[in-house]
């Protein structure tokens, strides 16, 4: 019906997704948010739920308060299990939604690059699931040194891998450094410090391979200060129980595997009918649309818009470009093509220390931990959460005592 | 050997267990604390956490934390498998300990009563993934309502009854009434607010039955103030798929049940060679021990002690009674017997209202619910987690906005 609201589904209400949906405020589009989850995660702060800093609640905000100020968006949770593009529409494990414009947005993936050996025993670190599990598992582990009368066995049950060293697996090793050095002590007092041992392998010559050579000397530093043995050069060829074989032929014990060593496009990028690039992408033209279907549009880890990196700004940026984009379709213009303005990056190491190079300016140590914190306190999304990270972070620093170390199952279905 | 500590085996760390360890602080006792938990939880938030109040970290303590004051306590995590009272030695899953004094402190499970319907199809109340499962299960009804046409569907899904008028159920129907009647609503601006219904079923003739009968009154306006239809007389005998059949032979059609109407003594009480009571309970003698077994007491629910309620206060009472009996017998004192103080009850039913009965001073409405306020954030373990719980029940007193709205399933191992 001419004169009728275009009606937009976005899948995703991660970075891109809700960006977008806050961008389309005000707008004569009627915006539907479709997502698995009811929460949008702020993934780059994972890795403290997984060491034990944060709880989940911190780092997730629902997705129905973060849009109830938009009054032509809505939200249904599900998830997406086909797409009809000559029908335009949605399909989902609970319903289906008819759409004039569809923006993909569903993110990325663990890749596992087919290893079945890290796939089946190694922990990811990408979903908040991922995240609590990790938890678990770490706490879990000293529990049970506890009984354990062999000091070999103990060394091999504390034993952490994480492979992988860019951002994340900087983040969680330094991370769980301190975890393991400066709180669970006090914890166990019986622990024999030497006994537990974080790993942090990367298959490159250094950590942090898209930043300065000189950062990643720097978080090198910090990580070895930190207590956590480096490996550069490492490929894994396969992970068993309680050890690692890598592709020099070398063993290592090691009694728990974390995988951060790579992602890939979400599975929705096979089910758009193009080739996808090696890390399991789907390519989109200058304007982000999908080929022969300018009303579909992709955006974030989930498109190779030229091979922009898999960053945040990334998403965010292209949700604002879709914005503007639609509303120029609607009005007949002609779109100009996206480009992407690099704000920076950076990774941080535990306390007291981060890298980090926005342009010209590159920080380590402390300075670049003051930027990193700044930053991200910022973005963390609503007030009341700032609040309560705040406390946790301040607690943590002046206490050296992470406050929550609970070991928890959540309750199956019935 | 002479002169050796004498070794003390606590098993649970809930309010008697963990009482018991501190009560023992500075003594020459060797004391060992096991739960199959690593956290201690404060049960009598429990029903916030249900109802997305609270934060499972903001109820929950690790067991390590609360005990790292005390110099002769230490902490092992596992689950009692067997005990072995001849060998005075308790089996885990992890390992054995050895003792001189056994406490059993195990406390209290979910009874059913022996209704398998009941058992498979509702959600209780009594341990923390419990109330994870629970907030879930809200959560996820209201989210599969916005993809349901029908309004009779809907109406059916939206439907949770709650089985059994004590404290729990009294407590969770004014929070889950609060949840649906004023927060949800701001996130589901489409929802019809007369398709969400909270009713609460009680098979006698009044609520919170050990309470003053003006209290249960009172308790009972306050409830059908918030818009919970209160079924008195109500028994149940069969849950089924979205429908409740009660013992008078009607059916109500009901989407979620929940099941509140009664505890009995954990699995132990069983493995004591006695016969148990009506309430699964284990029998002591009037100084808390086991017959013919002097050196094993028991506390709390799980112990049978002349009938007493199974409350809290009991728990915590007849830990610093043991604890004073252990030095008794060690100094060859004979100990006198246990006696006790009734400090009084309270249960709160939402916002601005609560009951309270302690000894001649019967309070209900405001004042009772400042009561309850005052009483239970004294109470709440540490500082920093009290902080946190003032911040977020502020927080929903001022904006009727629950902070934590997050459908999680925690992670399988890996």
């Amino acid at each position: 019906v001419s004169g009728a609201s275009p009606r937009v589904v976005i899948v995703g209400a991660g970075f891109g997704g809700l960006t977008l949906a806050r961008a389309l405020r005000g707008t004569r589009f009627q915006v539907r948010l479709v997502d698995k989850n009811n929460y949008h995660l702020f993934t780059p702060l994972l890795y403290q739920v997984a060491s034990a800093l944060l709880d989940p609640a911190e780092i997730a905000q629902p997705v129905r308060k973060l849009i109830r100020g938009l009054d032509n968006c809505d939200f249904h949770q599900g998830t997406v299990v086909e797409l009809d593009l000559d029908q335009r529409r949605v399909l989902t494990d609970q319903g289906s939604l008819d759409y004039d414009y569809l923006v993909l947005a569903t993110g990325s993936t663990t890749n596992y690059f087919g290893n079945r050996s890290v796939e089946e025993r190694s922990f990811g670190l990408k979903e908040l699931p991922d995240g609590l599990s990790l938890r678990n598992r770490v706490l879990e582990r000293f529990e049970l040194s506890r009984w354990e009368q062999s000091a070999s066995k103990r060394r091999a049950m504390l034993s952490f891998a994480i492979i992988g060293g860019g951002p994340t697996g900087v983040e969680l090793a330094g991370a769980l450094a301190e975890l393991i050095n400066l709180v669970l002590p006090k914890d166990y007092p019986d622990l024999n410090p030497h006994e537990p041992s974080v790993q942090l392998l990367e298959a490159a010559d250094r950590l942090l391979g898209t930043f300065d050579p000189r950062l990643s000397q720097a978080a090198l530093r910090a990580l070895e200060r930190k207590e956590v043995e480096v490996r550069l050069g490492a490929m894994v060829k396969e992970v068993r129980e309680d050890e690692l074989e890598l592709e020099d032929g070398s063993h290592l014990t090691v009694g728990t595997v974390i995988w951060t060593a790579g992602v890939r496009g979400s599975g929705l990028a096979t089910q758009l009918g193009t080739a996808t690039s090696r890390q399991g992408r789907a390519p989109v033209g200058a304007r982000l649309q999908l080929e022969g279907r300018p009303e579909v549009f992709l955006i974030g880890d989930l498109a190779d818009a030229g091979g922009l990196p898999m960053l945040i700004p990334v998403a965010m940026q292209q949700a604002k470009y879709v914005a503007r984009t639609l509303r120029d379709l609607e009005a007949g213009r002609q779109p100009a093509a996206f480009r992407y303005r690099d704000p920076g990056m950076m990774a941080t190491i535990g306390r007291n220390a981060a890298v980090a190079q926005l342009g010209p300016i590159h920080l380590q140590g402390f300075l670049g931990w003051v930027m990193w914190l700044t930053v991200h306190l910022a973005k963390v999304v609503t007030f009341r959460a700032r609040a309560i990270v705040l406390v946790n972070w301040a607690w943590e620093y002046f206490f050296y005592d992470r406050p929550i170390r609970l070991i928890l199952r959540a309750g199956n279905n019935r």
